[in-house]
C-alpha cells in the first residue's frame, strides 16, 4: 500500500493506493475520529459488486452504514438526483460530524461530494474511487458538482474529502471503453507535468493495460501526486490548476454537442489532447514531434483521435458557453513541450475552426 | 456612512451602513473589480421599492444587469427556487467573473448566496439586506442555505461576500412586525457579547423603532462587528460561533412545528431566549434578575415572551432533529450573566420540558 499526503493546511488529507484495500476501509475511517453515522453512496452496480465488502468493513469498524443508490451514468449528475440524496441523507438521519462515503466512479464521487459540500453545510466526505478516472483525477483536488441542462458540472462546489481510498483490485471489473477513457487522463498528467511519466507510459502500454499491481500502483500514485501538487498551489483553480483541463476545452464541447450519448468523458478528453496539440503546433508553440507523440501514445491506449460527422459551429457554440470563459473568452491549455503547458485565452476562433475541421477528417 | 472590516483573511470584505446608500450601490462595486454582468435577485415586492434604484446604479456603473424575482416568503428558500435561479444564471450567461446581488431580507439573501456559492462552483456575492434581521444578522458571517421540507437551511454552504451595504432608509418600509422580529437578534448580541449594548437598546427603545438615523447607524454597526468578530474567530462554526445560535434552538424547534407558518423568525429566536433564560436559570447559571431583564426587554420591543397551545412532544421531537445535535445530543447556548454565554449540551429532557410547559403559559 502506497500512500500520499494532500497539503492542504487544515484540510490535508490521505491518499490510500493499493491492492485488495476495501476491507480495510473501516480501520481507516476509525483512524479519522469522525461521527458514528455513515452514508455510502454508490450505484446498483457498483453496489453489486463491492458493496458488501465495504458496509461490512464499516460496520465491523463499529459505525452506523446506511446505503443511498443513484442511477448510472452522467445524467444522474443532476439536481434531481441530488434532491433523492438530500432526502436519504435526512431519512438516515445524519448530523454534522455524520460521513458521506463515495463509492463509484466519478459521477457518484462526484455527486456525493457535492451532497457531502451542502448538506447541513458540510458534513464529512470520503472518496472510494472505483474507476481509472476517479482514482486519478475526480476524487483528488476537492472539484464536486452536479450537471445543469445548459452545462456539465455547473453547479458546485470546492470541497476537500478527508480521505481517498484507490484500490486496484476493483478496476479488473471495469469495462475495457472505460478503462481505457480513465488513461487519457493519464496520459494528460504525462503532458502538463512530467515528460518522464509521459514516457514510463509509452513504455509499459501492455503492463498498463493488463493492470499489474506494481506498475498500476505506481501509476496511480504519480498521478494522485501530480494533481496533489498542482490543486495545493491553487485550490480554488485561481490560475495554475486550470492546467489540468488540459484537453477538457474541446473535449467538453464534444460531449455537449453530443448530449453527453457518444463520447465518455475520456474520450473527449482524448481528442481534445489532440485538437490542443494541434492548435498549439499552429500558432507555433509546440513542434511536430511532440504533436505526434501524444496523438501516438492517445491512440495506442485504443482512444479515439478523431471524430465524424458533427458539426463544427454547434461546437463552436458550445466552447462558447463553457465555464473556463472569462468575459467572451475561451481559455485553452496548450503544450509548448511535454512536460510543460501554458494558458492561452486569445486563440483566434478561425484557427480553431481550423483544427476541428482536420479532426473531423 | 459607517465602514467596517469584516476580517477572514484573503476572504476579507467590508459592511458599509449609511442612510440612503442605495444609489451608491454602483460605485462600490465598481471598486471591487468583478467581471461585466451583475445578477440582482430579489423578490416582487422589494424590487417594486428598491429594484430600479439599484439596477439604475449598478447600471450607470457599467454593468450589464439582470434580474430574477423569486416568491416572497420563507418557503420560497427552496431547492425548488434555487433550480430556476440556476436556469436564469444560465439565461443572463453568467461566467465566473460575475456577480450576483441580493437585494431583500434574509430570504433573498441566503438563498441568492446559496446559488452564487455554488454556481460555476462560485461567483461573486454582494449582500444588499433590507430588513433589520437581515442587516444586522444573516447578510454577515457567510451563511447561506436553502430549506429541505425536514429541516430549515439543511442544504447550505459557508460563503462570503464580497461586500454588505446596508442601507437604513429602506427599513423605512418595513411592516411593524418585521422591524421588531428583527430587533430580537439585536437584543441577541447584547445579551451573548455585551452588557453594555444590551443597556442602550433598553434606553433608547423609542429612537430605534422611530429608526431614528444616528442611532439605527450604532445600532447597525455595533451588531455587524460583534457578529464579525465572532465569525473571524470561527468561520466554520467549530466551536464560538455557536453561540449566535442563542435563543434558536427553541426557537427554530417552534418555527418547525408551526410549518413556519405561525411566527416569522425573530419571533421564534425571542420566545427561544426568554427559554434559554430561564432554562440557564433552571440549572443554577443565571440569577432571576437577569431572567426577567431579557423578558422585560423583548416585551419592550413588542416581541412575545410566551406561546400558546402548542404540543410540548412535538417541539421535543423537532429539537431532536435540529442540526446543532451532534451524535443525539441537543446543543443549548446559554447565559450566565448578560453578556456571558455558554454552550451546553447535556441539559436534562424534563428541565427542557418544564421550561416550554412554563411557556406555554
Ligand atoms: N471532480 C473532478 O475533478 C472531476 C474530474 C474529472 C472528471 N469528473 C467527472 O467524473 C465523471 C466521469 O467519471 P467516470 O469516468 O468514473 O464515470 P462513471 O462514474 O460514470 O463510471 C463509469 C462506469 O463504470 C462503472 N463502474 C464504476 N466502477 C466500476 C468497477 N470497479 N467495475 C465495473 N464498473 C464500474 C460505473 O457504474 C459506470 O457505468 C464525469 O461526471 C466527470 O465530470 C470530475
Ligand atoms: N444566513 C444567516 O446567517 C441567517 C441568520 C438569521 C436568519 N437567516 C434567515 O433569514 C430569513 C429571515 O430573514 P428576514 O427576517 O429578513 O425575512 P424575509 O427575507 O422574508 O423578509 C421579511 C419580509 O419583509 C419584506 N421586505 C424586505 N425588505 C423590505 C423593505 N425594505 N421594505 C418592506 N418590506 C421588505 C420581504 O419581502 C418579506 O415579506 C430566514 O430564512 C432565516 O433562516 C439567515
Amino acid at each position: 500500500m502506497e500512500q500520499l499526503r494532500v497539503d492542504l493546511g487544515e484540510r490535508s488529507y490521505d491518499i490510500k493506493v493499493g491492492y485488495d484495500i476495501l476491507s480495510k476501509v473501516g480501520e481507516y475511517l476509525k483512524e479519522l475520529n469522525l461521527g458514528s453515522k455513515v452514508l455510502i453512496i454508490t450505484n446498483e452496480l457498483v453496489d453489486s459488486l463491492y458493496g458488501r465488502e465495504v458496509e461490512q468493513a464499516v460496520e465491523e469498524a463499529g459505525f452506523e452504514v446506511n446505503i443511498a443508490k443513484i442511477g448510472d451514468g452522467e445524467k444522474y449528475k443532476s439536481l434531481d438526483t441530488a434532491r433523492e440524496l438530500y432526502d436519504q441523507a435526512v431519512e438516515a438521519n445524519l448530523d454534522r460530524s455524520s460521513t458521506i462515503v463515495a463509492l463509484g466512479g466519478g459521477v457518484v464521487g462526484d455527486i456525493a461530494g457535492f451532497i457531502a459540500s451542502t448538506y447541513m453545510r458540510g458534513v464529512n466526505f470520503v472518496q472510494i474511487p472505483t474507476t481509472v478516472l476517479s482514482q486519478v483525477d475526480s476524487s483528488v483536488g476537492g472539484k464536486v458538482a452536479v450537471n445543469h441542462p445548459q452545462g456539465k458540472n455547473l453547479i458546485g462546489a470546492f470541497y476537500q474529502p478527508k480521505l481517498v481510498v484507490a484500490d486496484i483490485k476493483v478496476l479488473k471489473t471495469l469495462e475495457e471503453r472505460q478503462l481505457k477513457a480513465g488513461l487519457a487522463e493519464v496520459i494528460k498528467y504525462g503532458v502538463i507535468w512530467d515528460e518522464e511519466f509521459f514516457n514510463f507510459l509509452a513504455n509499459n502500454r501492455n503492463k498498463i493495460l493488463g493492470l499489474d499491481t506494481n506498475t498500476m500502483e505506481y501509476l496511480l500514485k504519480r498521478c494522485c501526486e501530480i494533481k496533489a501538487e498542482v490543486v495545493a498551489r491553487d485550490e480554488r483553480e485561481l490560475g495554475l490548476r486550470a492546467i489540468l483541463n488540459y484537453g477538457h476545452t474541446i473535449g467538453h464541447a464534444l460531449e455537449a454537442v453530443t448530449d453527453y450519448q457518444r463520447f465518455v468523458h475520456g474520450e473527449g478528453v482524448a481528442i481534445g489532447m489532440v485538437a490542443a496539440a494541434k492548435l498549439a503546433n499552429k500558432i507555433g508553440i509546440l513542434n511536430g514531434t511532440d504533436v505526434e507523440k501524444q496523438e501516438e501514445l492517445i491512440k495506442e491506449f485504443g482512444l479515439p483521435v478523431s471524430f465524424e460527422g458533427l458539426n463544427i459551429e454547434s461546437i463552436m457554440k458550445a466552447l462558447a458557453k463553457d465555464k473556463k470563459v472569462k468575459d467572451g473568452m475561451v481559455r485553452f491549455i496548450l503544450a509548448e513541450e511535454i512536460g510543460q503547458v501554458v494558458i492561452k485565452s486569445d486563440l483566434p476562433h478561425n484557427i480553431i475552426r481550423e483544427v476541428l475541421e482536420e479532426l473531423r477528417g
